[in-house]
């Protein structure tokens, strides 16, 4: 039971947390079944798929991966590098190692995207104070200064708006790799969504607006509602660079920021991505059915956009289910995560046929449900 | 991992079939866990939720079943009326087990719809040889002679037009409790979908179309082109009646056949439906998400049909998953079940923004892959 031992389309996910959930979940409507590697006992993905516990350089659970699996992927980007090469030389690992070694490294990853020509911040690499006064003679103020490594939703960065913040931020960060890149004017935050097949055929979802708080994710917005072709194109373009430069396959999200027809790259993840989750119910095919369909050599579906979404993430803790339930318009997902202070516990996903639509829909849900300034919420889970 | 113990929201579920598995998947986003009751060593929901093996009579299993599950449903009606009985007294049962009573006889079910006021066809009660004589005799030809208990896609029926008809029949059928039935006129066969929570709350599924194939569903479409509003209004009356007299909670499916603006009940299930399948994709909650929500007593979803939706059901064994993949517009799911004739194995919902095109839709689907005589493909299951 929930083995995935004889069965034909076996998935291995390197992590546990609601992106592995999620494509465990897309997986069995195509017949596929899902096992995760995490090293936490009670992940939650595995109350949906079976999980081995394990550390991901536990080389005895990753033989049991590699041996119990047709295909291994990965949910999160700071998976050993050389684990990943291990299993992709017993067991087909998509995306491709290189992609997981580029993005897990801002350095490397900003250096790659600027020899193929895509647009990065001014950026320069920080491995001790001298380097760090030489890099803001260079940046300039403001700048943000960043963990090369292991840096998300926020963590890890400290931003320099003047000199006063130099040597605190160097005494927080200090002694680890770091990056110092320009903080640099923008309109907005945008992502683009791609998946590639590994017969190289590629699709995009719509352009995604996305606002953070706290440097996490809290709302996302599709398709964009002004100037989105033009844009739209030329991040496809830069997007297609990346995706043919990594011989890629799977989903990969890129976040921009956009000063007016200008993109810059913030980051890129090799994995589905907070900023799709939209494609639930709002693409004809989700991001995590067409991420299993890719990484199975299967045709990719398609990634048309089905109206006006929005998303809006639960961080913290969430307001009681019969409440949120009783919101008609919202389409609720619960990752059946323990609340706790800015962690992802669920989403909310709106789908409206026009954007005012959209807007009144996730007002009213901001109103009846008002986060709290720490991005947590007062209500008890029910 | 995957048990249920210790989990806020854990369902029971009588059987483990394919109703079981979307109900399990439909619930996961909810925060809720389930576990199917079954007697078969692998029945397909055990691929994606916890499986307790054991006959519907087994006390102990059933015992487990209540010990282990906050509220207990059933995806089939089949199941012992003793056995729902006696988990009601330990654990919330929804549907009532009186509606599994109903459901399970012919004869009762059709005599309580008679008493609400609900047209049913001409039917008379056949427990001997000689009561066969005194039915067709009041009742005419053609009929259907039909057992009253365990009959399902088209099992346990004989359609009788002729008078030579009658002893092969008999034959066939003798011997257990039977029930003649006028084989009337009806220009299609619709079936209505509701849904009534706990507070007594209803929703309504668009009145869909189906057709069958040699007893089995074949295609659904949803919403009715023609004539739909009056008939719905009438649809949804009758089925009124019936949850209101059971306190009924949960998906109700009724079937129809109808006569111009006439309705006659076919049959009634105290469950979510076949031909409720397109409401994964097609509606704003789903039939599964909206019973799960029902039985937990929390508010039920929109019911909202988007767009025009088609369902056409994979029967024996379907194309290679590829080839239905590459299809851009079908939606695919399959059950993870081995290939049988006229078993289901999996269903392909069609949604579009005119009923034009979701014909054409349907019609490219079957022209590609076109069903077997016997109602089962030639092509080998990938």
């Amino acid at each position: 039971m929930l083995r995935v031992c004889n069965h034909p389309m076996r998935l291995g996910i390197l992590g546990g947390g609601q992106l592995g959930r999620m494509l465990a979940l897309a997986g069995y409507p195509l017949g596929m079944r899902a096992m995760v590697l995490d090293p936490a006992p009670e992940p939650c993905a595995a109350q949906v798929c079976e999980h081995r516990l394990g550390e991901f350089d536990d080389y005895r659970a990753l033989y049991d991966l590699a041996r119990s699996c047709d295909v291994v992927t990965y949910e999160f980007e700071n998976v050993p590098v050389e684990s990943a090469r291990w299993l992709a030389d017993r067991v087909p690992v998509f995306p491709p190692p290189r992609a997981l070694e580029v993005a897990q490294d801002r350095l490397v990853e900003k250096r790659f995207l600027q020899e193929l020509g895509v647009p990065v911040p001014p950026f320069a690499a920080v491995d001790n104070r001298p380097q760090l006064d030489s890099a803001l003679r260079e940046i300039g103020l403001p700048a943000v200064l960043k963990t090369r490594r292991f840096g998300y939703d926020g963590k890890g960065q400290q931003v320099l708006n003047s000199a006063a913040d130099v040597e605190p931020a160097w005494t927080t960060l200090g002694g680890r790799p770091l990056i110092l890149e320009a903080f640099v004017p923008f309109d907005r935050e945008v992502s683009l969504i791609a998946v590639r097949g590994r017969d190289g055929s590629t699709v995009f979802y719509a352009l995604t607006e996305n606002q953070h708080c706290q440097g996490m994710l809290f709302q996302s917005r599709a398709p964009l509602t002004d100037t989105a072709e033009e844009l739209t194109e030329r991040a496809q373009e830069y997007t297609t660079r990346v995706l043919d430069a990594l011989d890629y396959v799977g989903v990969l999200a890129i976040e921009w920021f956009q000063d007016g027809g200008q993109l810059l790259v913030n980051e890129m993840a090799p994995r589905v991505h907070n900023s799709g989750h939209w494609t639930i119910e709002g693409a004809v095919t989700s991001q995590f059915e067409n991420h299993v369909r890719a990484v199975f050599g299967l045709p990719l579906g398609s990634s048309k956009v089905c109206g006006y979404v929005g998303l809006i993430n639960l961080i913290g803790s969430h307001p009681p289910l019969p409440a949120m339930l009783a919101v008609p318009t919202a389409r609720v997902h619960t990752y059946g995560k323990v609340p706790r202070p800015r962690r992802k516990i669920g989403h909310v996903t709106f789908v409206a046929a026009t954007a005012e639509e959209r807007e009144a829909n996730m007002t009213a849900w901001l109103d009846r449900f008002p986060p709290e300034a720490d991005g947590s919420r007062q209500e008890p889970q029910p």
